[in-house]
């Protein structure tokens, strides 16, 4: 493909993509296509010789279109929100053109060098403490992972590591083996289930706590775990507080855990991959408090600030514990800039890492502060209209608390009867949710999620509810 | 950021994208700045209101081209190639304007279904053995991972989950931490850093093998390595074979550690990261022959294939022990159509996953696989013509045979000398390449990278290195 025929179909795909997004509202959210519709519609093998590429437009109508899960549209309210938005689309085809791999900082000082400066200007807009951030002078600093289950892994890595350390110290005789038999982590029983899959990759043990009423983990339960396990000869070393749960977007009771996991020296996470973004409006901080007891946080912008996946921000107190876990330094990657800022290779899970720093810059400077803070204001503004539609409806429940941009709620009754609604729902296709189950109680999440999103939106996909819902009871035995 | 303005800023950058990438020779390809040389040139906060996107535009040239490394120019020999290619960058384009996250079937089914499509084109390119592509109907099948590093500890964890099952139902009374504590995993000594750190990652002992004289790992060498181990009553688990290792490019001897592997029922993992690009030509295959008795095999088309990072290609015989090593299934995932096409996000170290497979897509179709065939084929030329120029002199000896991209060269002498070589000519900043040392001898090592290399760019990079040369023996104290 020469410059002038990129151009062209650069031009075109730009043409096409806002056509997409600006449209998107006409679409049926969820496809319905069976499993396998695609291979009747393509060939079985590559192509020998090129192709058009307007016949490869042609076909994303016809092969890609039928089985895509409008995630951007308003009406798909499934999981969280993936963000997306039209800066963030340029700075990935400027990152695909220098296509440097930044696993060095001599590999492409800029890739390094934006990133640091980009964790800075977003911790900032947190207000996490400085000891997170570069540019305090100290030990702290921030990198983009790729999705926050990685950050929960190299967090523990980084703990097992220096708990290991620590324990060696002690306890010269041991063998890393048996101290690692021996090792604890702790989360909520409600966090997020690559959570619970760290542990297993870890290979380290994972306790799943108790909430309280309003699904929080609480200091007091951590610490009786801990002691319990203490007593049994383990080894606490790993504590993971969640800021806004996936199944209703609960926040861990953060300066509790905070003071125990201290007192024990155990690694304190923040898990924050969803809710984190809106700290970046200071009405919502105080949920985070007590974080400037934790050792990493995590939140991601991929998420909920207009980023394109994958961007998941994570900020280290002291990254030395999870370089000197990872550090295996071959004389083809060292360089003479070695130690005056990171080689991010050894802040992650994979070697090489594109220039994704980029897609940070762009937003940030091309939305601004003010109108990130309102667009999460926006979203969390629609959750409390649609909370109100619920409680106004006599047979609805709503049954976590509305914090951000995620409502909770069911038919008051079976938990029959809210799958018999879910699934009528995704079955008319008409807008997209999942389910959640806690203690045994089934229920729908609603979560605001397209950045097209508008109050108009949030009516027509309560209306689409009521509906099916007056369906799903005329259908009910007693409702004769 | 309007509809209108998208079109405009995506226009302007695929206008800056074209004059960068077809001028890039003009650029000093290693960059002058000093760590920390972006601080100054940015604010130390993010704008509270939007800026333009043209003052964005304004800045790429100012502040991010001053540090970038440029892995595209064709004087860039550094590592191995990042591939790039306009088709890749407006399938990125079109994979960020529908910004799927592809975890389950349901949650994109297109985005599962294209990829399982793209791997079985791909494996037939390759002609990899049919119990590897999901086309066969059997178990095997392929999925796009971040990186190699990735698939290096996907495969490992497989293989461990898989023997801890085998082993705890001959000794039911040992533990997993016991079992853990006697696995054994084993890569040659040349294998890429990632291999040990997956060793590192996955709480295992990675033992490094020694190489014959021309850097592969051997049979015999294997076997005798396990039958030690299992005398002192450790359990061999996991083998990595390396087409391609990143010191010289030495192809390990797979059909013998294949059928060593095999015999012995350890997991073999191949990792062609680099070298399997080649296989796409018929002639290139001899040096995969054995890749019947892997049980995973790894290329990265992002290296050497035109498709932009991030692309590892990955297939499993039998995905299963991925599976169940990884598998924590919440409500808010289960789907009805669970089963009958892959979750991806069980083959994964990450839960989220973008539409990667459109890059494949449009790469294979835009290229065709002919003209991807004499991409590679013109790379190799170029890097045999590069050997060529080296023969001729008989100040220079290669000290590897060349067998794809990379040729390893040095100044007869010293190592000193040689160092002394790379660094002026890294000094000079005209060309880029990284050292390697295999058995003390530290070399040069000369990787034909660019999708724009020709000829005359491999006889202009020789030219450079012959000046560089020529200083640096005019300085030796014995050349007076």
């Amino acid at each position: 493909m020469d410059p002038n025929g990129f151009k062209d179909f650069a031009g075109e795909m730009a043409n096409f993509i806002t056509n997409y997004l600006e449209n998107i509202r006409e679409r049926r959210v969820l496809p319905i296509v069976e499993p396998g519709y695609m291979k009747p519609l393509l060939p079985t093998e590559a192509p020998q010789s090129p192709e058009n590429w307007e016949d490869v437009m042609t076909d994303i109508e016809r092969v890609i279109m039928p089985g895509i899960t409008h995630w951007q549209s308003p009406k798909f309210h499934a999981y969280f929100p993936t963000a997306q938005s039209y800066p963030a689309i340029v700075a990935d085809m400027l990152s695909g053109a220098i296509a440097c791999i930044g696993f060095t900082w001599i590999a492409s000082p800029a890739c390094t060098e934006l990133e640091v400066i980009m964790l800075d200007w977003l911790g900032k807009m947190l207000d996490l403490p400085s000891a997170f951030l570069s540019s305090s002078g100290g030990k702290g600093g921030g990198v983009i992972q790729g999705t926050a289950s990685e950050a929960t892994l190299v967090a523990l890595l980084g703990a097992k590591a220096k708990m290991i350390n620590r324990v060696k110290e002690e306890h010269p005789e041991w063998t890393a083996n048996e101290i690692v038999g021996k090792l604890v982590a702790y989360a909520s029983c409600q966090a997020h289930s690559s959570v619970e899959r760290a542990g297993i990759l870890g290979g380290v043990q994972f306790r799943l706590l108790d909430v309280d009423q309003k699904y929080k983990l609480r200091g007091d339960t951590l610490a009786d775990a801990i002691r319990e396990d203490r007593e049994k000869g383990l080894i606490p070393f790993y504590v993971v507080a969640t800021l806004g749960t996936t199944c209703s977007c609960a926040f861990d009771n953060l300066e509790e855990i905070g003071a125990v996991s201290n007192r024990e020296q155990v690694w304190l996470h923040v898990d924050a991959a969803y809710a984190g973004s809106a700290f970046i409006c200071p009405e919502f901080r105080y949920l985070m408090k007590g974080v400037e007891r934790a050792d990493s946080f995590n939140f991601n912008p991929h998420k909920w600030m207009l980023i394109n996946f994958d961007c998941s921000a994570m900020w280290l107190k002291d990254p030395s514990h999870v370089v000197n876990a990872f550090n295996v330094d071959p004389l083809y990657l060292k360089h003479d800039a070695h130690g005056s800022l990171p080689d991010y290779r050894h802040w992650q899970i994979p070697l090489g890492r594109r220039f994704r720093a980029l897609k940070l810059w762009f937003v940030l400077r091309l939305y601004g502060v003010q109108n990130l803070q309102k667009y999460i204001r926006s979203h969390v503004a629609q959750a409390h209209e649609f909370e109100a539609l619920v409680l106004e409806d006599p047979r609805f429940e709503v049954v976590a608390e509305v914090v951000v941009g995620l409502v909770c709620f069911r038919l008051k009754g079976s938990n029959d009867v809210n799958e018999a609604l879910l699934k009528r729902i995704n079955g008319a296709g008409n807008i997209h949710l999942v389910p959640s189950k806690i203690s045994d109680v089934y229920f729908l999440r609603f979560a605001v999620c397209s950045r097209f999103s508008e109050s108009s939106d949030i009516q027509s996909s309560w209306k689409e509810i009521k509906l099916r819902a007056e369906e799903v009871l005329a259908e009910q035995p007693n409702s004769k």
